[in-house]
């Protein structure tokens, strides 16, 4: 990026008296940030088949959900067969009416359950996790003990990852310069936070206990992914690598087929091949390893 | 604050390869951000006669249990009376051994729930509103509907929150200088959880539908105190009071008797006639009543 010449000037802010929404550089996501809530057009959701529709892109919050259904199909739950549509968050496809309607905060994911008549609506990530664990009563612990310490760290997952994304990942590779302070401070929360799920690691087997649960899918999405390189290309200058034992956990949840297979889901970047755009059948993943067998 | 002469040259930076950790000035909270987890001192935590032990500080987080409790208790759930002890995070009380032992992220509020012989601890804010609410059967809707429209909620409350109180209010507030492109960044954002809120609660009278619930407590704590104008000194940069339909609702909470108690516990700030630093029993709002009538 050109440096902007104005950018380089220091000069002492004063907030003004009250905030006002000004034209101006946010980085990456520049236009996709209001002030404001609700529809900015008209625009009807696709519904498939299926009961489960997901509304979702393979951002680590929509990756929590796709490894979730993915995880439950592979158990043999066949109920939790769905349609994922593509919510090209870049394009604004989260401000038409459709989506506003089954999703407020306009934010992907959002899952709709038509399983009895008119169809209900679930968003926040965690909220669905816990929606698709209890519905099934499937990756949530059964004892009380370990189903409380699972929700605990389904809930930590959701007011730290947080710093991580919106705090960490934007200053150090979206915003439009690089700003020290923020750096500093993010960077020092995500390795704290990480320094957290190692050392509890190191105790237990998986986040609650003895057994993967909702939980590991939450934090594996967001910091799994992290200390294994895929978020923000920032291994290095987080020294991800000395997070030993949550890097081994990492490793190993990744190996799961359901993993892999809900990592495609909805993904528009990197490896063609392991891009699904959409996903309405098993069989969509069949065609897409033929893809590469013949690409 | 003074200005330190160093801060007002600006020089484009660079991050190194590897973040490392350096003295530096990071506001109010400089020495309570550390980027490693667990205990820095041996101390056991002081347990009471309740079943219920908390381990607080009157932050909106800290709030959202202290109302619950009092709201439980004022509709007549005894099992709810509970002990309520200071965890002075200025002084690090968080990183004693024994907070740790019960919330390795070193956060308030943390509960140990001793009703069945050996503690069973619950940490993050909204882990610990949906475990009372299930052990209770109170302020989680009944009906299907809406209880997964309160859950919703709830999770948004957990995952938008950071943004108000780590992003925007941490730079608006208690870093150590106006950082412009921050403050604008976290003020949209807020704004715009702000008009989701107005907008949602102008078509339902409590946030998941026609019963107050724990996504009302949650999401009163955080944005409803903000805009009765008690957070950061930020109602008119946040113009807080164009959202009308938002006030009124954080204003037809704010006047529950179990509200106002629940605000009282374990703050350390503002009026001291609303401190109560440590709660035992119901008979200690009394004491401190008397206080104000001859105070």
């Amino acid at each position: 990026m050109e440096r902007n010449a104005t950018l380089t000037e220091y000069k002492p802010y004063t907030p003004p008296p009250v905030w006002k929404w000004a034209s101006q550089s946010g980085g990456k996501f520049t236009n996709i940030n209001r002030p404001i809530s609700g529809a900015t057009h008209n625009k009807e959701l696709p519904i498939g088949e299926h009961p489960l529709q997901l509304y979702s892109l393979a951002t680590p919050n929509g990756v929590k959900v796709t490894v979730m259904l993915e995880e439950l199909l592979s158990q043999g739950y066949s109920g939790a067969e769905y349609d994922a549509w593509l919510i090209r968050i870049h394009e604004g496809d989260q401000f038409g009416s459709g989506f506003v309607e089954i999703n407020p905060n306009s934010k992907i994911p959002a899952l709709v359950d038509h399983t009895k008549g008119k169809g209900l609506r679930i968003f926040e990530s965690g909220a669905i996790l816990l929606y698709l664990a209890e519905k099934f009563d499937a990756f949530l612990p059964k004892t009380h003990i370990e189903r409380t310490e699972c929700l605990s760290w389904l809930f930590w997952q959701m007011g730290s990852a947080p710093y991580l994304g919106g705090g960490f990942g934007h200053f150090y590779s979206y915003a439009p310069e690089k700003f020290e302070y923020p750096i500093n401070r993010f960077a020092m929360e995500v390795k704290r936070q990480l320094d957290v799920l190692n050392q509890h690691l190191t105790e237990n087997e998986f986040i609650s206990g003895p057994n993967y649960s909702i939980s590991d899918i939450a934090i594996w999405a967001w910091y799994g992914q992290l200390v294994l390189g895929r978020l923000y290309n920032a291994g290095e200058f987080l020294d991800v690598g000395s997070y030993k034992r949550l890097v081994e956990w990492a490793k190993q949840i990744d190996q799961r087929p359901a993993v892999r297979k809900g990592r495609m889901v909805n993904r528009t970047f990197g490896d063609p091949k392991m891009q699904l755009h959409e996903r309405h059948a098993a069989s969509d993943y069949v065609l897409k390893t033929q893809d590469k067998q013949t690409g």
